[in-house]
């Protein structure tokens, strides 16, 4: 099956390759976790390494908070542009919604003059502000995933997670229902320190590795690595050690 | 007593054969659990299996969606809508049920169109929409329920759960009340990975295996195994190691 | 002391022979618990073994419900209806509690039409949709209770508890105030399972067994066993094994 | 100093002798505990022992509810009523106060009349009706207590506490700041049964015993009795045993 | 540098010699921990041992109830008040800050007459209902705090927490930030009974003793004692013994 | 790369080396942590050692407050603005929001009188209350963030946490996302004692340190010092003790 690899070496391992073609992701996380690192550096393979020009929409930061943090990773996104491999648009919900709506709007207009395949929409939060009803929101965010779709994007949706440690909880994750694959980036408190760890919890039409992983920013982006051993309640940001770790400290002595 | 197989066998053991005809039984879990998955393949076994037809009502998904989908799991859906043995319907809560409320209605006639016997309506919890006030809602679902019961059909309603791991508080249960049986999909972190329980905690006019049993989403669809040996609180998403495991283990040394 | 034996040896037994004569008793559970199979079982128990005519009143199911019901346990409901020994009558919170304010209204009626002993009122939870007023339902919940008592009757009044596992933390517990005696019906993982927990919280006006026990639905209807042995935090719904166990497992070894 | 013993031991005791006199004095519970017990058995005692006539202020309970209770205990309230040594009163909380505000309303002349020196307010709670602002509330409440100090009475006052096990958290304890004393009754989870616990948190002007008791109903009253001996977080309703109690166990072996 | 003693030994250690001169010092605790004891003491030692004359703002109890409480440490306001070293004013929350919004108000006058050096605030929490909005309500304490400085006083500002045990979650602790200490008063569940706790959590421009100590209020005044030794988690309310205890108990065999 | 230190020894090595020029840093804590201290000696040290002119904006404390605050650590705040290095304006949230939105407003003018390359913004939260929309309130924060980073200014922002240990549940963080570092201080309950914790959790285009570390607030200002060890939870602020620390000392012995 074609997949969309993300470039990430561990991640697209647990995604057995990539995403799907013409799929939407939602990589969620607290502030500083690599959201959108992750998907920045899913729209710079796609350029680099498949041939698979890609459009960023951002609703908050500017195109140039973009060239300098990919910059830091060594990724010259302003090269990119110059070359017609990459859009970096700076717009709101409203505009976007209302033009992915219309036949020839500003986004398909992008799309087919660099002939897009891959979308970083960072981030999904700021539909939030469309409506307060939860069902027409969830409808808006719907057609607005569609339209993607139907543009052949394989899109990375970010959101933002108000829990710093562990899930929030009067969560509405609404929103999880509606996507093709859904990715938590945690932090997690261990041995007096914080790490981050990164769980596929949702793959639609395919198998995926169902592990709780480490990663890191690194000077190279995101880096996964290994799961965590000997610990239960990952997820709930503060894990302990399990008993076995006990025991085996236990024997050794 | 006659059953109506829903050809996951784990979950038919578990149902002592499956569920008792012209009942609605509610499938609910967060996303990515497997809710639909289950659905589709109790109208799958219907239709190949049982000789039963079935219908598919969807109230945000296109049919495509589900084509494919059920393709993944070798599922031919669009064969079966052409031989007159399927119909997903895409319409909305309201139209659904003011459908149902008239003699003759487009679901009362495609019932009668292919016989169908079965039916997946895929989810309940866009009814939600239909009323603020919980005790409408109620009767609502209610008067929904006992429609499709007295068009002869044994119904799964799939409800979306908004807690990723564990209950979440302040769920308002009150249309599990209303159901035949209820059957809870729910995610379990077990040695840093994130493992799937299936529970059915009500059924109605039966008895029913109340273990809370591992499954998976193969490409053959849903698969149920064993329950979680050695653990404690694992509907709360995080279980605990038993003393046992920790005493047993420590003897062994 | 005259008792009003339910017919359940367990439960009777805890209540050291059965309710008071003219008691309001509330069964409080989640769904799928047993509440209603309880309340019938009293019904039932009253007219074959007791010789006390019984009435049930339904505000959501049809008597068809109950029948059906009644009949997976043996008890032909139908029968004793047509034998003038039981009423199912389905009405509405408003309806019932107009007509018990007024002299000769439809329930004192049948009360004296059969002569009837015991009723079940399935469920008191319907109520709250008369007021949003916590006072006043309570008020008016309180009236009907009187009412019940006024004519003479012994009453089962199931409500329904929104907590699947454990106790709600929201839940407003006013109307528990009101009557003479309340049994919860809790679910309660242990062992990768979920078994039901009985609970005699109150008994106005005599002693009970204060202990937790397991109960199952069996066919012959609610079936009281033993406490849980070597649990804590029971009624959290997710117990923890007790120390003791630990020691006395390491210990033999 | 002068004590108004309460005749109950276990509580006198830990009161130092019993109330101030002329103080306010707050009894909280879930619905079973044991309040309205507790406070008739201040009245008996009072009427009985003391020499002391007294009041029962009841908003919601039929003077004959009283009665019967009482009666089960083997005080006989009817023969009190008679005799000219109590009074039980139904009322509103709204006549209560306004009766209070006034000179020479009906409760103070039922105190004259009779020359009670103690008083049961039963419950609290329905105070709650009068206003929806906290700080009115409050205000309302602290001048009906400083009114029935006025009167010479020495006052047992109930509330209803909604969380059934451990403390509600919602739960707005502003009341609690007005009265002189404070105890709490609790159900407390040990060993698979219920049992009850009865705490004196505050009580001003004298010292008092802190420890946390267990407590039954029995044919007598209220009856407490020794500490929780090896637990910890009784309080929380779901205590766990110490690890004390572990070691000794291990030890013994 | 200068300061000033609360008469407190244990407290006035912990605060390295006392509170900051023309300081807002405030103290947090339930019903009956004993906040207002700590404030009248402060006044007490003020006037007794230092020569500062005091002032008592109240905005509920009577002054005849301070003359009460303090009597029963063998303090006598009354006698203080006649030689002109006391003030206790039973005010308004909105009186006493317009009071000392203006020159020359009732307040000033008093501070004059009497040369008061110290006030006891009893308590903030009635400002709540100056208004509902969070940043309006701190701009007027702000303001009265900043009166009190001005006047030259050092102020001890009682607060009423409203969790019994343990901390409340919905807690809005904005008005922490405006004083220059912060004490909290907490109750602890340990073996069985309810101790105190006391915690100086913040000191503007001195270091203080960060220990949480226990405390208790005998026919002295507030007495603190020595820390929890062997306990985790003591601002829970409900500490857990430390494994540390259990190895040492395990050893000791 | 260029590092704005802030000459606290154990912070900057977390930031390897300090911020990054002209970026906006949250640094969040309860009452009394040290924000402002850490905040005044960032500008303090920028003066000092830098030579790089600083800002103070407050909100609600008066300049007087912060000359006394410095003064404690021997930093001479009143004598740098007197040479042209300091400048301490107190204003509001809509001044300064105002003032930055336009050419030559104050704020420039001060920058640019004095040469300020750093600010130091105490506190954040007091923009609350400027909308009670999170969207625009958002918005407008990031207005004001960007506006300091056209000025060439490093900032530090201080922001108030309600929770006293722990993180607050309802916290709504979606400011963390705007700002380019997050730091968070925190309390600590250890061995019947309250120390203090802090933790960077986010620094945009830099790696950081990771682990949670102790600090105090001396008479030299902040003292950053090693992690806590032996101890899972930190965060929760009441951490319990490692299985380790338990086999470690049980062999010992």
């Amino acid at each position: 099956m074609e997949r969309i690899a993300t470039g990430i070496p561990g991640l697209d391992e647990m995604l057995h390759g990539g995403y799907l073609p013409q799929t939407a992701n939602l990589v969620e996380g607290a502030p500083g976790t690599g959201k959108t690192t992750l998907g920045m550096q899913f729209i710079h393979h796609g350029i680099v390494v498949c041939g698979e020009p890609g459009l960023i929409l951002t609703f908050e930061e500017f195109p140039q908070q973009y060239y300098e943090s990919a910059a830091s990773f060594g990724w010259d996104f302003r090269q990119m542009e110059r070359n017609g491999k990459l859009r970096i648009v700076m717009t709101s919900p409203e505009v976007s919604k209302a033009d992915l709506e219309q036949v020839g709007g500003r986004i398909e207009g992008l799309v087919q003059e660099i002939g897009a395949k891959r979308i970083l929409v960072d981030s999904l939060s700021h539909f939030e502000r469309l409506s307060e009803s939860p069902s027409d929101l969830r409808s808006i965010v719907y057609g607005f995933i569609n339209s993607l779709k139907r543009e052949g994007l394989t899109a990375v949706l970010t959101r933002e997670s108000m829990a710093l440690l562990g899930e929030s909880e009067g969560a509405d994750d609404a929103l999880a229902f509606l996507v093709d694959s859904y990715t938590l980036l945690r932090y997690v408190e261990i041995e007096s320190a914080v790490r981050k760890a990164l769980l596929v919890l949702k793959m639609r039409g395919s198998d995926h590795d169902k592990g709780i992983r480490q990663f890191e920013i690194t000077s190279r982006g995101v880096e996964v690595s290994a799961t965590f051993e000997g610990r239960e309640g990952i997820m709930s940001g503060s894990p302990r050690r399990m008993m076995d770790s006990f025991v085996q400290a236990f024997v050794r002595h």
